[in-house]
């Protein structure tokens, strides 16, 4: 079944004409693949998600998850489109053949998965979430981790979670204190509260399987005495079957704004409501190594990191091209240069300034998808890759990219949302349309996952900073070779790569001199202005690829590309000049700001 | 009762320090009035707003209005809340003894109703709706009109509504299709339905007076044959009893994203339910003379345009500080440059990001509340003007200010309420916490009572090439005046004050350079860019105004102004740049969109 949730057409364009990922199929790891079994993947999703996931969308929201102390409840249809996706084998997509998977390339998951977060993103929240836990446990858990608890969820029977922050440690992991006690037969014992807990609790399978980070007592202070635990709302027996309930227990709901129809929960650890096998505590079992918990997190957390920027984009985009139709079926007023009031309206696409939120939205949320399977593709690179320095050049990038990944999307499509009710005039600003919802739901994007601020000083004080710069030289070479190409395209591209180019030499000076100062809080007040420019210019860069991608091509569909990046450089670039000069002058304001000021 | 919805500070800063408006008192108008009735009426505000509003904000908006098909209920709190606003006499606050009013000045009043706006928005917007469409009323209808109408609604016994938009005629009135037809006795008889009528039924009165744009049959086309008319919900007898059903009936509700509170409705005029006196039609009462209603409902849009500026303004105002509380009492993280993870956690007010948070929205909610009671006070200023030519200067001013008062409040203090959310983290996509309703509700702002686009349309195609650049020519000559002012107050404001000069005159430049062109639709096609320049210019003079206002003062109030300002100055002013030069080149990106590149 076929909809408009998300333009196969531009997914189309990015993946064969400009990403080529049909090249992959010549790795042994995809050999099994091709641009028809690719095609096929997508078709599945869009069948899958246009008929399961968006028509209880809006029932979602307007009927959250309740809990009455005992049990959640959630509307039927979640669970029916939880077995629609786990029946499909989708859970499995992107691993390994060995526990079950399609093993896909991630840019064709996440181009397919974009899918189900534009027609529901309260419901996907719960698989996208076991995706990640199954990825993680499957690379650093044991081979009894992986048959108990990965196994089962690739096939749909249990789901996961990550619980990572508490009451008193959001942002800053390093203060968590939830507490595990090792018992004499190499388990341990997990007490403690965690906080906002997606999928925490429900009965849409049978088991859920929670990683946990706790602390060791007696482990190093700080982010380096966390260690990783599974913990699963019930005991799994040696043979697989399900055995005591865990005492781990669902504390409460949090009630969003939206994103509703995930639950989010506070669990606790241990509280003793339930004692398996006659002892306090829940029962955990150590993932990996003892304190090296975070890394492990990290491997989950990165992924996430582009699997939120895929949600926040996949919410602008289904937004867009509803605001595209709106805009083509609504008439009202007429052009500013007609003069007879009589003559019958226009239809409000035809207005400059619809047009000017329709191309916004269209740059952000395009240049946005064009984004995320760019960093997707480098993960199916860095995997495939046939020597260590290949890999690392891939890591290195990767690593570079992934916060704006998670945060200009965020950002971007988000304000694409707002632009989606604008063009509705009123009407947008009713639960009668989509698009209020979408941005109900794309408000929590610049939250989790690290916060809007923790994406800006991890990119200023850690990624662009680390391996002596390493990673920032290699992002520079990239957009040096695509100046070059451009160049070599002519006209406008030829134009806007010298806009580029002198952006991102810009942006460098500014870096440099800011670390030069030797002021290192003055040069951290300022990591969101930086996250913001250094996004934007990103951002400018892969617009300035898909123009190359789309020289020499006619029609339409190409014409709206161009179109999109002649906006993206002349009313977005520009905002980047401001704040580099804010940057590079080192701006004390906030850091002179005292609290009995305010 | 006291709260901290507002500041009080800085009201008391703004009204007396600022705009002087004790020396209002020296007009006739105000005679009666001293700093003593002024500050009686804003701790009235305060007392009212605090215990009678802000306590059932939530619910209001978790129990939105129902309609069962012949009552809408609402819940008991908004009553009772309408009824201590009104057995206060705040309806008449601005208005005529004669008609029992307490004749404040406008700046005051409208310093005294941010309170309700910033308490509860959803049940202070039947009282506004009253006040405007009585204000009207008494401005332009007969003596039987306002004994009929405008007294009762003073008294509190009525409330009033403004019914301008349709189905197929939203942002463009010309094709409005209501139709009252003329009667033998003089009165009219409507036919149609109007859309988006806020208060547009209810019982929290014993009648509703709503003011209805139609059109006389065999009347001019477009807007010059619109006609106003009064049409109550029940008739009133020659003695002002209330009389029979009037057939004027609800169609449904809008369920909207936020502002809740409000019964926002689909109303439909002579539909035949009822039959006032044995014949078909809603019974109406033309308003001064036919096919001159615009003209008297743009008396009531214009103060309608400063009530939303003044509300978007009051939800970004209490949001920042709730904000603010809320940094200083969460502690999480540590600065920057501190090394040991056993140290306790600092208040986040204390991380540079947060505090750029915070700064960001108090030069946006406190710019937005300066800029709109120096609009209120050149209400009144117009009021009281010794001649025609002074009277015409406030005029003219006021003209080109209100579009931005009304635009550029709904667009930034929705970016505090974004912002305050984000301070919050996950606690603020909650609703748990108040900041999330503000950002729903707020997000109306941009789109009633003109619509972004409209006010872009409006400043540009109308308000700064009217009586030949006039309205912009003054207003130069206030900014000039700033600019002098802050150049003798030296340090900060003198740096500032060179770049305030250096922006309007770049804005002023590129404004001919737009008509000399002779492309009126390239001149137009960016108007929303315009007009959001225009407005961070605007409001950087208002800042400026600010920091003289505060200079060779010190303490923590002053400071915090100086510093809001310095924000102003060097993180937003520098974003007019990038605008400007889009708006010099008459850029022609969204001409040459085509809809079928979308």
């Amino acid at each position: 079944m076929r909809s408009n949730l998300i333009s196969r057409r531009d997914l189309d364009f990015l993946l064969y004409e400009w990403l080529r990922v049909e090249d992959l199929a010549a790795f042994p790891r995809f050999g099994e693949h091709s641009r028809e079994t690719f095609d096929g993947f997508l078709d599945l999703c869009e069948d899958i998600a246009t008929r399961h996931f968006a028509p209880h969308n809006k029932r979602n929201d307007s009927n959250e998850p309740t809990f009455d102390g005992e049990r959640v409840t959630i509307i039927p249809e979640v669970k029916a489109a939880v077995e629609a996706f786990t029946k499909a084998n989708l859970v499995g997509a992107g691993m390994d053949e060995e526990i079950g998977g399609l093993q896909l390339p991630a840019a064709v998951e996440a181009a397919g998965f974009s899918w189900f977060q534009a027609a529901n993103v309260g419901t996907s929240g719960y698989l996208f979430l076991t995706i990640g836990n199954a990825n993680l446990l499957a690379a650093h858990g044991t081979r009894d981790q992986i048959d108990h608890f990965v196994r089962p969820m690739v096939e749909g029977r249990f789901t996961g979670t990550m619980c990572l922050s508490e009451p008193q440690a959001g942002s800053s992991l390093a203060d968590i204190v939830t507490r595990a006690e090792p018992q004499a037969d190499g388990t341990y014992r997990l007490f403690g509260s965690k906080m906002w807990i997606s999928g925490g609790d429900h009965e849409l399978t049978e088991n859920i399987v929670h990683l946990v980070l706790a602390k060791i007592p007696g482990g190093p202070a700080g982010t380096k005495g966390i260690s990783l635990f599974v913990v699963p709302k019930f005991l799994v027996g040696a043979d697989g079957t399900l055995g005591e309930r865990n005492d781990v227990v669902l504390a409460g709901l949090n009630h969003k704004m939206g994103y509703r129809g995930t639950t989010n929960t506070v669990l606790n650890f241990g509280e003793g409501r339930h004692t398996p096998d006659g002892a306090p505590g829940a029962v955990g079992y150590l993932v990996g190594e003892p304190h090296r918990g975070l890394s492990y997190m990290f491997h989950m957390m990165n992924e996430a990191r582009l699997g939120v920027g895929l949600g926040a984009t996949a919410l602008g985009y289904t937004g867009y091209l509803k605001s595209v139709e709106y805009a083509r079926q609504r008439h009202q007023g007429r052009a500013v240069t007609a003069k007879d009031p009589a003559a019958p309206q226009s239809q409000i696409v035809e207005h400059a300034d619809v047009k000017r939120m329709l191309l916004a939205q269209k740059a952000y949320v395009e240049g946005a998808l064009a984004l995320l399977l760019y960093c997707n593709r480098l993960v199916d690179l860095r995997r495939t890759a046939a020597d260590e320095q290949a890999a690392r050049e891939h890591t290195l990038l990767l690593e570079i990219l992934t916060g704006v990944a998670k945060s200009w999307p965020s950002q971007w499509c988000l304000e694409a949302n707002s632009l989606a009710i604008q063009v509705h005039g009123g009407y947008g600003y009713t639960r009668e349309y989509d698009v209020e919802q979408h941005y109900r739901d794309n408000r929590l994007n610049p939250i989790h996952e690290g916060t809007h601020g923790i994406q800006g000083l991890d990119l200023l004080g850690r990624k662009v900073i680390q391996h002596e710069g390493a990673s920032l030289r290699l992002l520079g070479e990239r957009i040096a070779a695509t100046v070059e190409a451009a160049e070599r395209t002519g006209g406008d591209a030829a134009e806007f790569a010298a806009r580029l180019d002198a952006s991102w030499h810009r942006l460098v000076t500014v870096t440099l001199g800011m670390f030069a100062a030797g002021d290192p809080a003055a040069a951290m007040a300022n990591s969101s202005i930086y996250l913001e420019a250094f996004g934007h210019i990103v951002v400018a860069w892969i617009w300035l690829e898909q123009m190359v991608a789309a020289a020499d091509h006619e029609g339409d569909f190409y014409e709206g590309k161009r179109a999109a990046a002649r906006y993206f450089f002349r009313y977005e670039l520009p905002k980047t000049g401001p704040q580099l000069d804010l940057l590079a002058a080192l701006d004390r304001t906030t850091l002179e700001m005292r609290d009995d000021w305010f």
